[in-house]
């Protein structure tokens, strides 16, 4: 583990990431020692910041000089990037300057016996997502409501639970993005109200076309998802893992999730 | 400063206040070592915990020993408590069980050269409030939309910003609980959607009906708050801040106001 860019396990007890959760995150797949998707993940939290009032001046710089300092396993492993805005200010008025705290916590990939990117069982949550168009989309560490949410069970073989927003529309899941696919077209809900943009759906949108599949971003109830074909979610640790139950129905692990599974597989190793 | 009783600074980087703003956190005025409202303080925070999954037991006992451990100077101090959840669980589950940790800061009391007490200018904020039932009325971790309201201006001479929700109704200022008066009645935003339910706040419901005045909880707009003979602001740092100044528009720091800072600096002595 390192803070910025020592090593260290702790943070100051005064830190507006403790106080306020003022500050952002980023989940890598690391492939070799290679953080997969590292120009978007950027992307994501360099936007974050300026949502957030985060100075982002040399900080790529020095988030890159921070890996150089990490060592990687072979094979596969996961990096966490916690960001924020540091230490200080009178109350929740953000100090200036501002000194941001960067926390990098790599750890082993999580072993799946269970095979779930053959298929995993999902459910609905009650949990609503506040509707909250400043926040939408980023990566922000005020993360109670999916705490919440993945709190609403324990039965270790669902592995997520779908979310939706307070006006009834589908959003995402806990951890991950939610795509279905009817007929040859791939619908994913929008996030201008909430949900976190994530990495992969944003890869999955590119990747659909070139599988013949025409893609729809819009608002969507959960009857509209169980009437899909094929249903799946996505994350940056976990890929695309296909939903072959949810709610007590029952889906194909099926041709349009295969073909954007194996097209993303190629996409991630030529990073 | 003490963690989980003991001195220190720091926390856990992976602790679920940081990564998630999994956690609470109260701040108590403290007179010659007392801190003022403990009990009521102590409710919310329970309550707190568990809309947030916290476990509790022995919890009230660890903070009384805390408390016990901290060297209060003569007269007035500030003390805040941060509760986390804790460190652990696989992603947003929480640990069964989870072991919260507990921060306590003191510091000295902040110095208002501008009397404050007799009137402050406040402006109306553009960030609105998202309506989230489960998240509100506690002091939650989960803070970016004060820190984005509180970013709204610099203006030191501006003492607090009144936020709405995404409905358009006034909720509460960035750091304080909103009241008005209006004839003989006082008046306060519903805190059933956002907001938080401040000790102070109920305090003052408690105290208008000894002062003649009539008590309204319900949904108002900004131009509700801006008819009123009298506005004023609380929280448990400040007491009872008079506003004289709103968008523009000027108020008396009136009779009604002054009976109430009156008869909350009574009730507060008799703690």
């Amino acid at each position: 583990m390192l803070v910025n860019g020592h090593p260290g396990e702790h943070v100051d007890a005064i830190d507006r990431g403790v106080a306020y959760g003022h500050g952002l995150f980023e989940t890598f797949l690391v492939i070799n020692g290679v953080p997969i998707f590292y120009a978007e993940h950027l992307n994501r939290l360099l936007s974050g910041c300026e949502r957030l009032g985060i100075p982002t001046q040399g900080l790529a710089e020095q988030l890159r000089h921070d890996l150089q300092l990490l060592s990687f396993p072979e094979g596969y492993s996961v990096l966490k990037l916690i960001l924020t805005c540091g230490s200080g200010g009178r109350g929740y008025l953000t100090p200036n300057p501002a000194s941001p705290t960067r926390i990098f916590m790599l750890s082993a990939m999580p072993v799946y016996p269970d095979q779930p990117h053959q298929g995993i069982r999902v459910r609905w949550c009650q949990t609503r997502l506040a509707c909250q168009p400043l926040l939408s989309g980023i990566k922000h560490l005020n993360r109670l409501e999916q705490v919440l949410a993945r709190n609403e069970w324990q039965d270790p073989s669902v592995r997520e639970g779908l979310v939706c927003d307070s006006r009834g529309y589908v959003i995402e899941g806990t951890m991950s993005n939610l795509c279905f696919i009817r007929g040859n077209r791939l619908y994913t809900p929008a996030l201008d109200q909430c949900g976190v943009e994530g990495i992969v759906r944003n890869q999955v949108l590119i990747l659909a076309e070139s599988s013949g599949l025409g893609v729809e971003i819009g608002h969507y109830r959960p009857q509209d998802v169980e009437a899909a074909d094929e249903v799946f979610v996505c994350n940056s640790l976990i890929g695309i893992w296909p939903v072959i139950e949810l709610g007590g129905r029952s889906y194909a692990w099926g041709r349009y999730t295969r073909q954007l599974q194996a097209a993303f597989n190629q996409r991630m190793v030529q990073c």
